[in-house]
């Protein structure tokens, strides 16, 4: 067990916000990553959170990131809204975004937004959730890097690329599921490359195409998508989605720009949003909720259950006041990075 | 090998509209189901062909469906129209919603259309299809009846909760993939009991939760979802997205309405369009178009691999000149029921 060191949720924020600052990132744009930070933190989602940050550091000292863009919202269509991020990370860009894209979807029924330009290595479910918050149902794909394998192929193509989908809840958060299409995180991989410990079978083939559990040959070979060529079909969709569908790059398109700095890679995200009461003749939103809840009635009712969301959630009531904790070695790299100013 | 009967394509479709309109199905209901019942025999999906018709025949005489009904259109907001199939069978109703959907999501970028009150148990493809013919992106969703265990469950409460996505290409039919969330078909295990065959490990589990091979063990107890808890958050979405979303029912309601008779289920479905050329700032749909090739011809590289609508369309390109087989007890029964006129 490492030494840790404990933090409060605004000490989280202001490290990241003090961070990025110091490396000359602007201040809407450290903002943005700190909320994003933040939010991953105080819901125990520990991959995307401090621990991303030398990864966006990283992104501004090799020069692939803008740290000061300023994303531009356009209309391209009556319910599509575009945000070019202008080779800045991505949370600003997506936080612009959310106004006009709830704006649309309750004009018009639904609407899409169309994030491009954009450098994303944060999870999905936080924008989801908002537009969940503001009683919106809501998408959201993204793209990655060649990590996995395509349905019968051995080399990597598609990215992890993850889906995520929010449901707004009647005296509840949101039901929010964020899953990559790949077997596993790549990050999972990695831990047990660390560990030495062997990875479970049917996450990854080795360079040869053959099933492995060999971490070190899974990072050399292609990750395998979940269920077969079913979790392949959702990743080619989101490989389209992300990428041609928006004017983006597919993953294999964004790993050969990547300049493997460790931070994250250009693309885009599509978000689409349906306002639920219009999808019905009715407009009794109070029934429509209530019937949601029903079923998820039914499920909890099945012993072992659980909702997508609820393992956040429960970290989201213990954060505020018990705060969370970090590797101390991470936190004094991320000291160091706070008092080193960009030359 | 039980004998076959060979027949063409119009022979198909005409002796569906026989069987149909011998039972009372009004001649525009009639035509769409063997407008659907052909295309899945012209594309070898067996299991959504010939075979179904004595399912359709069954839910007339047994009065569950209305034979007659017509659809209703209606505006529910710019960007969502619904079409009320009045307790019909789905295909008319869908293919009324189609026109409206397209004009819509040309007008706006993207719409949805709701379709409710229809009973359906044909795939999903064709009404992706059609709109990638018309140049629009398409996603639909319908839930089924109880037959999935959600994710650590072990008793049936979703739908195989089918989803269907389709991307237009130029110079190739669409790119379409249609798939179940669970791990088989539900008509795959009925198979496997048929042919006293064990059913592969991770299909089902049986009455008391435990996985099972035995395909009886099986349908008395529950199927699984495809790739564990990623395909039953899947699974749930669909509910969300066909049931509560477009004020239509449940799985688990569907199957405490249903009265067994062998045809398809009350419920809904929803499809969402998007005009690609509204995504991108530039308006190059050309460009866009022959980017995605490249992404396709990326995977088709790999040795192994194929597209997921591929062999459909090579089926496509036999059936036409060499017709179908069905079996010649299939045909019989069908012959039987198209001179049977209802009381």
């Amino acid at each position: 067990m490492p030494d840790l060191t404990r933090l409060t949720l605004d000490q989280v924020h202001a490290l990241a916000f003090q961070v990025l600052g110091a490396q000359g990132v602007s201040e809407p744009q450290a903002r943005a990553i700190a909320d994003t930070i933040t939010a991953a933190e105080r819901d125990d989602c520990k991959s995307h959170g401090l621990f991303r940050l030398p990864g966006y550091v990283s992104s501004v000292r090799s020069g692939k990131v803008t740290p000061d863009a300023v994303p531009q919202v356009h209309e391209l269509a009556p319910a599509i809204v575009q945000v070019d991020g202008r080779n800045g990370f991505a949370p600003l860009a997506l936080q612009i975004g959310c106004a006009p894209l709830a704006e649309k979807a309750r004009r018009h029924g639904i609407a899409a937004l169309a994030v491009t330009r954009i450098y994303h290595f944060a999870a999905l479910w936080p924008e989801v959730e908002v537009l969940a918050a503001q009683d919106l149902v809501a998408f959201a794909f993204t793209a990655t890097m060649s990590y996995v394998a395509p349905a019968g192929g051995r080399k990597p193509l598609y990215g992890t690329n993850p889906m995520a989908f929010a449901w707004p809840r009647t005296g509840h958060s949101p039901l929010v599921f964020d899953q990559a299409s790949s077997a596993s995180a790549r990050g999972e991989i990695q831990l047990h490359l660390r560990d030495g410990s062997p990875i479970p079978a049917g996450w990854a083939i080795d360079a040869a195409g053959h099933p492995t559990t060999d971490p070190a040959a899974a990072l050399a070979g292609a990750q395998l998508p979940f269920g077969g060529y079913k979790g392949a079909a959702i990743a080619l969709m989101i490989e389209l989605l992300a990428g041609a569908l928006i004017g983006e790059v597919f993953s294999f398109e964004a790993s050969a720009l990547d300049n493997n700095d460790g931070g994250p890679p250009v693309g885009g995200e599509l978000i689409i949003a349906l306002d639920p009461v219009c999808c019905v003749g009715h407009g009794d939103r109070q029934g429509q909720l209530a019937h949601a809840e029903r079923l998820f009635a039914n499920i909890l009712a099945q012993e072992g259950t659980r909702l997508p969301s609820d393992r956040r959630y429960a970290a989201r009531l213990r954060t505020p006041t018990q705060g969370i904790t970090i590797p101390q070695t991470l936190y004094e790299e991320l000291q160091q990075l706070a008092a080193q100013q960009t030359s």
